[in-house]
């Protein structure tokens, strides 16, 4: 596959040093007025005294990101390939895959799989979806040894279903060579809605063209089997509690992305706790750290292994979440929850952070996307990016980290494809272009 | 024909609502200073209340748009479709495929002619062109009728003029199969010049190409019939006045553009007084409402379809033309026209305008290119863009719609190609972006 003119050309430019870089992305950051709490922002209303601090720093920066692009609200797969440099609208990766990646590193999934999200749910006897989450059930793990007991195979193909967490899972087919992602969802998304059979796409089609026969014909293979995979895992479940059903969407193969180290000359660690983080962090090639189950274990873990890398991807996931439970003052305290452990983060010591001293060369604090507790759900909008640098400008007056002050920051307003860039280049990890040779 | 990345992106997105948005294009809206007016725009030496209030709104926030690209004079086809979301760079429509456009609507034209405009012109008995607008005549059709029963065909193929406004027209030649419409303009495009010869271009080896044999044999045709015609035409108007003579320009087939109601999922419509933007409109699948004769009439049918559709583009050519005629005073009175017209525009009346209340969900107010009035014609310069939404997270505090407060609007600059996607995000006619697929 062709590499993004874009990433060729930092990836030709790239060179190793011992610059370290530190990149801190606040889930779901970008916030919006709110009604009930003085038409504030959540960054707005929350006090947050070492952000403010950090933004104040000489060599702080501040503008607004849009991961993807204006106006697209991005999924968390899009948003941080976009902040990784990796333009989403040149490297697709389907919502199975992104799911899935974090059992490529133990080895339960191959690269030439086709993967899907699943959920465990509740059907009644016509196949009705009346719970597409079972109830939140917690014993995933026994319904899946249950599943690949009796359904090993279909039609010669291995396939298997591997529990996550609450009611989902990952859903594997073996085998890629006569099969093709190109399906639509069984999942109906709604309640009171029937489990949907799964039929082929066209993509070529979709984009206007005329398509592949072989193709067509691999993706009504695949279709065939999912569905013959639901009617047997209904048959096998019929009489249990709370799932009785099955229900995927995001059918995809594992994209061949151009490695992240290689790319980049760094040697790159990530640190998080959900699976679909590590699993972004997986594709790209990033060593995925620890098992952290909350983010001081996160913070204690990028501690231990400051040596051993010079980039560092910490993701932190609660403001997101918060968010999307329409959670003001939560997503307000997980902020500052945030803004408590900074100086542990980003200084050896309190009395250096106090000092302006930070052990990473170059620092940035963005987020992958907006989540407003006003909204409750992704929003398109711009994302406060926050970049220290000792090789910075400087000339920014922005005195807390917040949607409002970051207009008037000296960024102005980038695209998540160019954070990286500027990241290396603050870091001196990049050499001069004197054009494509 | 493949998608545009960019347009692909929103139009896998896009998912129809009840929501209303309305983009209002005052043609040739921005202004340069006027040494003979204090050094002002026009937008900053008009009086326009309306438009400060709109601005003002907590939830309307200001910046400069480039229709086509930074430094890039935008012709009015390439200025709309960039507003439109039709990256004018990917999306080429020939200057008389614009013209002709709105003859499409009524048949007159089929999508597969080939066509060009044309003037009616003086020329002298050398073929030396006198007057390229045969002192704007005003019985066009006449003259128009008359080629059309003297020279129906050239060597079997079918050829009409269509006479538009005074001394304009466009020239359709049917039986595009065996034709190919890249050949020179027979128009000198000055006075005491020769009417010229068609000949055919290259395109391929103008880009470094070896070129396709039947193509440049093609364009050899449509060349040597242009040419066949125009020495006929000089014959049948021979001893004719004002016009004795036919000069053509911008050859060009019919665009095969995505439409704007599958991928933006809207029902649109366009409203405006000249076939040109109407037929941008019509190119690009918008229903084009009725036959306004002044901005008036238009704010009339805008009202009177107001339940019909959910995306309306309005049309205002009045700045444009007065900028074009270097009249500074009159483009600040058009402004100042628009400006007390506003509040009928995009509140159900005064009392609600005055509370700050929109009957449209989203509201833009931009124009497709510069003409400052100091210069007097199109230039490069970025275009005033304000744009009002709840969704909008504001913090914006520009005062007065003009150049110079724009700079300072949080909307930073934008490119046209972004516009749309902007609008439908604040119109919540956008999904999530998971990956395409």
């Amino acid at each position: 596959m062709k590499m993004e003119r874009g990433l060729e050309l930092v990836s030709r430019l790239s060179r190793p040093n011992e610059a370290k870089i530190l990149l801190i992305i606040l889930d779901g950051l970008g916030g919006l007025y709110h009604p009930e709490f003085g038409g504030k922002t959540e960054l707005q209303y929350a006090n947050l005294p070492h952000l403010d601090r950090f933004v104040q720093h000489k060599r702080t920066v501040t503008g607004l990101i849009y991961p993807v692009r204006r106006g697209i609200i991005p999924g968390s797969g899009p948003g941080h390939l976009g902040l990784f440099g990796y333009d989403p609208l040149f490297y697709n990766v389907g919502r199975g895959a992104l799911e899935a990646a974090v059992f490529l590193k133990h080895g339960e999934i191959s690269g030439d799989d086709i993967v899907a999200r699943f959920n465990f749910c509740t059907v009644d006897e016509n196949r009705i979806v009346t719970d597409r989450r079972a109830g939140r059930l917690t014993n995933g793990a026994e319904f899946a040894l249950l599943l690949n007991k009796e359904i090993p195979e279909i039609k010669g193909t291995k396939v298997k279903v591997i529990s996550t967490k609450e009611h989902r899972g990952v859903f594997v087919i073996k085998n890629r060579v006569k099969l093709n992602p190109n399906i639509t969802y069984t999942d109906p998304e709604e309640v009171g809605e029937k489990i949907l059979e799964a039929k082929p796409i066209s993509i070529a089609k979709l984009v206007g063209g005329t398509g592949d026969e072989s193709e067509s014909r691999a993706a009504e293979q695949t279709a065939k089997l999912v569905n013959i995979y639901t009617s047997k895992a209904l048959e096998v479940l019929k009489n249990r509690k709370p799932a009785n059903g099955i229900i995927f969407r995001g059918f995809s193969t594992f994209p061949n992305l151009p490695q992240f180290n290689t790319v980049y000359s760094v040697n790159a660690a990530a640190i998080a706790t959900h699976p679909l983080y590590k699993g972004i962090a997986q594709l790209v090639g990033m060593t995925v750290l620890g098992e952290p189950t909350n983010f001081e274990e996160e913070v204690k873990i990028l501690n231990e292994n400051y040596d051993g890398f010079d980039f560092f991807f910490l993701h932190y996931k609660d403001p997101d979440s918060r968010g999307e439970d329409k959670d003001f003052l939560g997503k307000v305290k997980a902020l500052e929850y945030f803004d408590n452990l900074l100086s542990r983060i980003i200084s050896k010591d309190k009395k250096e952070f106090d000092a302006g001293k930070f052990k990473f060369d170059v620092i940035a604090i963005t987020g992958d996307h907006s989540t407003p507790s006003y909204i409750g759900t992704h929003t398109h909008h711009s994302v406060p990016l926050a970049i220290y640098s000792d090789f910075m400008k400087g000339f920014d007056t922005t005195e807390h980290f917040d949607e409002a002050e970051c207009t008037r920051g000296i960024l102005g307003r980038i695209l998540g494809v160019e954070l990286m860039t500027i990241l290396l280049a603050n870091g001196k990890k990049l050499r001069k272009f004197e054009g494509f040779v």
